[in-house]
């Protein structure tokens, strides 16, 4: 039987002198000084001293078989610590417990790596070992946290009367863009569910039900190769209102967002956000997520090279191209090499044709790399568009666009980091806005929604949507955290008509619109209020809260880069009669593989 | 472009007369009285009446358009209402809207079935066309009170030192006794995920992490044949606790619900619940799960009948069998016909021989049906002990053990039903302990776990583990309402070598053991905490509260009898490329009925 504790090993401090109490914890160190054995014990709220002394020899001698990561309980009286011991940094750090009682509830063996922080051990044995790396301070301190994120997201949206409804995780395929898991019917033999990509039709469908305002904290998950951060199921805050137009549901995300950073981090964050462009985001930083906590905006030098003498510049303005450049302060002084290495890195990582540069510094004066070929004047021009002062770095690009635009995007970032020109303890929130609708697939040789098919255009270029689709906007906004998407929506269709304009649009036919979404179409016959919400990353906004570069870092049971968890092995092979069961079997080469295991 | 509303259509009251207002919603309801158009907006909050007067004669025939469930916006001013319309029953029925603007945001077909309460229409019908079905009152209260429910629950355990964490929905195959859902993977040839039907071994490993209290509302999925109370997913609340026993785990669920029964129907509970063993539930009520919202238990009477003349009795318990009965109050006048009918029930539904009888009424005096049989002596004893006064009936079942218990508790709760014994009002809790560990099947020939191979046994029993395991009792504990099990959890073993022997108990031998929990295993080889938890019902106790029958009256978008969703029609063919993909393909059969689609 377990002892019932009195405190938990954060608890006792100086104020409890003298109490009889009992704790429980793991062995997290033990020091043995002159016969008394010394044991930090260890919980999830923190570490108490506790002392075996010599005094009482069977005790003593069945706390020398105590080793670390033990699991014990202890009896005991809080006694003050020697002047010499006392740890000003532990909130128990004035007290030890003169241990007169001990239960061992658990041995361990050596643990495959140490429980620290910082600890240099590969990332396959901490996944392998994935209970052990979760005693760790560093990870429990980010599950805290992930956990004060979930209550403070959900006591938001109570007080702003939010309904909070569970959608289906057995569904029909989605049309997210990515791949959908799969889940064989037993009962329907041949079909299959699909696992949501995100509830989106079934939050439209609660809106077309009258339940105004919706939200939930859900998993969703996409069968996509994986990078670096993403997985194969991730967590959003999904959201739906009834009645709205973009800025109510901005607002109302400002508001979480300020909340949510207060509550987790004690970080007081001003709202409204700043608001961009789609377009202006691509001029300005190349991507449709900019990171805005530095400048290095782009200049645009295409007109007053257009008609230079350095044919680079020249030809690739009048081919419809842009000469862009960023201005880093502070290194106009770089040397021939490492402006080498940088242009090698540029022309690796972003697929730059060169780096042209002007350097500025007392030494030279302005130097420009191109200077053969242009005149003083357009480079005088140049430097002083691109707001250049001594002692700055003007890098320019020149290319095709949209290309030059992200390769200076890169650049940009490449600079911003290794420059130190990024304020780490910022956090800086932007909408981006004014989507184009959609975007032409070469490959596909059709129209791509860029959020999705449910996101409306806006109204006042209906009459565009015919003949000239790529020039709508769309009523879609992404919110960007450093640079970060941390999430993304949209105001929607709610119209039948024109939800049948646009699947249109997108080359899907009546008949697969009808198979697809008949049932949302169908629901809008019977009286669909205007409606739009968003969805936001849980997972990746932890990540940046808990100031970790890894999702792994902030999912109690992640999967690796192979989609598998290799903790307990799955996916695994499973057994011939659940196939059966399921009216399906595996590809010839997929039974060998399990032959063979 | 949505108007911006000034207020919800449960809001404004006289306090509000003379303002100008936005109002959004659906029309409810339309009376057309003398060129005066009145209409009840509605929205999730309530009703508000809106009117359309003949002296804006532009805005009165745009008014003519509007029908039934007509999505639209109104600004108007807020008018007292004549005094023989004052609706008490509405917190609006003082005031209605002057409307001197209207806006029509979506128009509504007429629609397959009336927008109210207590329609009789098919539930096909009704899941077909689930977001219309979901606009009703009823649902609509029951998903804001499953709404409350949620936050009301999370508000408890955060309270109360609990982290919240998510747990794997693609995972290894748990063991708990159903089908598995299995999701194939396209990374991984051949192998699959499994929908978990628990997070069971998972919470156990954040116990081993030292996270100390663990909960989460999660979907859960098990692939069994459906019955009127199940669905193929459905949502528990999941508990884990460190260094408990079992009653640190049932005061802490008894806080829960009290607070939630407060929280959501404004119900006091005591605590502690009541708490019965196994054995005397099924020795007193034939049922693990015993409604205690009535008496009516069971009285044995195999002892007085053992040597008697009857010899249906005496054989019965000379064969290990038992003679039981119940008194039902008031029934002792039960005519012949209405007794023969009951007898003919009692065999159908319990599958019982017969139907014995004491009757006692003022004409008959003590009429036993096998009198003849018994001598006078005998039944009066039987009287006697069964507590039957002038009025009563006694019902008998003689049969063997222990199929006589449960046949009599389905006859008591058929009592119970027919001669409203049950206080319909009550909220009776009830704790079942001391469970069995294990129980023999006769079909596998071995040893099942009664609640899961992970359930710890009595600590003072261990010796009888070997010998007669039978005879073990567990650490499992039940918590019934009203007659259903809404929940259950037991303390767990957290010794590997227990956990072995637990296994090897089951028939489960050490490769397959290895195989399949090898992590666990593992994981209490490095300092577990003596641990334990529950899991309770979302779905059947929110059932519960609402005062449903059916699970599918408190699920937004629940699956039918067939495991299908008729709204999306899911699940659903998908295609040929996206098998090719998961390295899967279709038994003929069912490739068969996909291609005829």
């Amino acid at each position: 039987m377990a002892w019932k504790r009195s405190h938990h090993c954060a608890e006792l401090t100086t104020e409890n002198m003298g109490e009889e109490v009992i704790l429980n914890g793991w062995v997290d160190t033990r020091r043995d000084l002159g016969g008394v054995i010394f044991i930090d014990l260890r919980d999830r709220y923190g570490i108490t001293q506790i002392v075996f002394k010599e005094t009482d020899e069977s005790l003593h001698s069945k706390a020398e078989q105590l080793r670390t990561e033990y699991v014990i309980g202890i009896k005991g009286t809080v006694k003050k610590r020697g002047e010499e011991n006392i740890n000003d940094e532990l909130s128990t750090g004035g007290i030890e417990i003169d241990v007169n009682d001990l239960t061992i509830y658990s041995e361990a063996e050596t643990t495959p790596f140490e429980i620290k922080d910082d600890i240099e051990t590969g990332e396959d044995l901490r996944l392998e070992y994935r209970y052990l790396d979760l005693r760790r301070n560093e990870l429990q301190q980010n599950m805290i946290m992930r956990s004060d994120f979930y209550q403070s997201t959900r006591s938001y949206f109570y007080e702003n009367d939010f309904l909070e409804v569970e959608t289906p995780v057995l569904m029909k395929s989605t049309p997210e863009g990515a791949r959908d898991y799969l889940v064989p019917s037993r009962v329907n033999p041949g079909r299959f569910f699909a696992l949501p990509q995100s509830p989106q039709t079934y939050k439209q469908l609660l809106m077309v039900s009258g339940f105004d305002r919706y939200f939930q904290i859900v998993k969703c998950f996409r069968d996509e190769d994986l990078r670096a951060d993403r997985q194969p199921e991730f967590t959003q805050i999904d959201v739906e209102m009834s009645f709205v137009d973009e800025e109510d549901v901005m607002e109302s995300t400002e508001g979480l967002m300020q909340k949510l950073m207060a509550d987790t981090i004690d970080e007081q964050v001003k709202a409204p956000f700043e608001r961009m462009t789609y377009e202006e985001a691509m001029r300005t930083y190349g991507t449709d997520k900019p990171d805005t906590r530095f400048g290095l905006e782009f200049t645009d030098f295409s007109d007053l090279v257009e008609n230079s003498d350095f044919n680079i510049f020249a030809n690739t303005v009048q081919d419809g191209g842009a000469v862009l450049g960023i201005t880093v302060p502070d290194q106009g002084d770089m040397g021939r090499g490492a402006i080498d290495r940088l242009t090698e890195r540029v022309q690796d990582e972003t697929g730059a044709a060169g780096l042209i540069y002007i350097k500025l510094n007392e030494d030279d004066g302005v130097k420009c790399s191109v200077g053969k070929f242009l005149d003083d004047s357009t480079v005088d021009a140049m430097v002083d568009r691109a707001d250049a002062d001594m002692g700055d770095l003007v890098l320019i690009l020149a290319g095709a666009s949209p290309d030059v635009y992200k390769q200076m995007g890169q650049l940009r970032l490449m600079m911003g980091n290794e420059h130190d020109l990024i304020d780490e303890e910022a956090y800086e929130f932007l909408w981006v806005t004014d989507f184009p609708l959609v975007e032409w697939s070469r490959e596909d040789q059709r129209y791509h929604a860029l959020h999705h098919p449910f996101t409306s255009p806006k109204m006042n270029q209906l009459d565009l949507l015919d003949d000239d689709p790529a020039s709508v906007n769309s009523r879609a906004y992404d919110l960007v955290l450093n640079g970060y998407e941390i999430g993304g929506g949209s105001i929607r269709i709610h119209d039948r008509e024109l939800q049948t304009r646009m699947f249109d649009l997108l080359g899907i036919d009546e008949e697969e619109a009808e198979k697809r979404f008949g049932f949302l179409l169908e629901a809008f016959k019977y009286g669909a209020p205007p409606h739009g919400g968003i969805a936001l990353g849980v997972d990746r906004i932890v990540m940046i809260l808990a100031d970790e570069s890894s999702l792994r870092d902030v999912i109690a049971f992640p999967k690796n880069k192979k989609a598998q968890s290799t903790m307990d092995n799955s996916p695994d092979f499973v057994d011939q009669e659940q196939l059966d069961e399921l009216h399906i079997e595996l590809k010839h080469y997929a039974e060998k593989a399990a032959q063979e295991e």
